[in-house]
């Protein structure tokens, strides 16, 4: 195998420590030697990847996105109905549905942490605001939404309250299930959408 | 003064030196040194009031949501027109609108703190939770809702939008402005009532 895909799978591995490490002890435990540690590799071989903690947790952000996106075009190119599509990719944006769990929760953990780091937060690079904005055009292609409807008021709308169910799914376990927070997404396309979604 | 009062108002203002703290280093900044010298005190002073340092954030959290239903709760009581109170008492919910600046934004950031932490959150001691339950029962009241609603679900869907929303507010300055968060607002008010409310 030629070395620059040795390079990138084993960043992802580290990444994936970190995230780890992050689900167990908070942002505030995810030190390098922690992550080294949980990746089962030297301090020494993990600088060898990233120079610094910085660039490790960036990298480790933005490999939520990446792998949201991925999914989210995975589900659009499978052979469900446009309809089933546009739910399957709703309910993975939640942390306590889909299959990623573990991405959509790190993705808010990194995207609140930069409220309290006071950090940089671009939407554009957010694969929940992608998956939205996606989710909104499929909608128009298929004329589901209703006419009154403004398209970019809809789609903000969309984000915040997919944003808010997402950090709510995961404060609030006891209330906000599974199923819960499926019903939320359904019971907000049935407000937006013509006819019956799912 | 009876020394209670006294007690209370002291440690109000060192829960509001706890929020300048944050506001310009963060929670990590939060230490109990960092809050005494910012309130003026002694370290020795600052402990008399609070014995850990636990006790004193969980005091300052919960001074937010207590300032915001104060704030709620006088505004209700102007002599505005209802659908006026209503619409003000959304728009102080966000921290770029409203007097309330500091109470919500700081408010926010515990919120999403005790994701970082694994912490207990329960909305039922949450001023937003609960000014979003006055809205829409206040709404019920007026006949304001269009007739199809499901109350429970409006006012999760409501909660998490406005989350979502606060949060966009500060992570996203240059796009959700003070402005645009109003009319954002104002659409989502317009997409469950029966009438214009703004």
């Amino acid at each position: 195998m030629p070395k620059l895909i040795d390079s990138h799978k084993r960043k992802n591995q580290i990444a994936e420590a970190a995230w780890k490490v992050i689900l167990k002890l908070g942002l505030e435990g995810a030190s390098a030697r922690n992550i080294a540690k949980e990746a089962g590799l030297s301090l020494g071989s993990l600088r060898y990847y990233f120079d610094t903690q910085e660039a490790l947790l960036e990298y480790a952000n933005e490999l939520t996105s990446e792998r949201i996106t991925q999914r989210v075009d995975e589900i659009f190119e499978n052979d469900n109905n446009p309809k089933e599509k546009i739910l399957q990719v709703l309910f993975e944006l939640i942390p306590v549905c889909g299959d990623l769990k573990q991405e959509a929760e790190i993705r808010l953990i990194f995207k609140t942490h930069a409220l309290h780091k006071r950090e940089a937060y671009t939407a554009d690079k957010d694969g929940v605001y992608l998956a939205i904005k996606n989710v909104m055009s499929n909608m128009v292609l298929l004329n589901l939404l209703k006419k009154e409807l403004e398209l970019s008021a809809e789609t903000e709308r969309f984000f915040a309250f997919m944003d808010g169910l997402a950090l709510d799914s995961l404060l609030r376990p006891g209330y906000l299930t599974d199923e819960k927070a499926r019903e939320m997404i359904l019971y907000h396309l049935r407000s937006i959408c013509k006819e019956d979604i799912g």
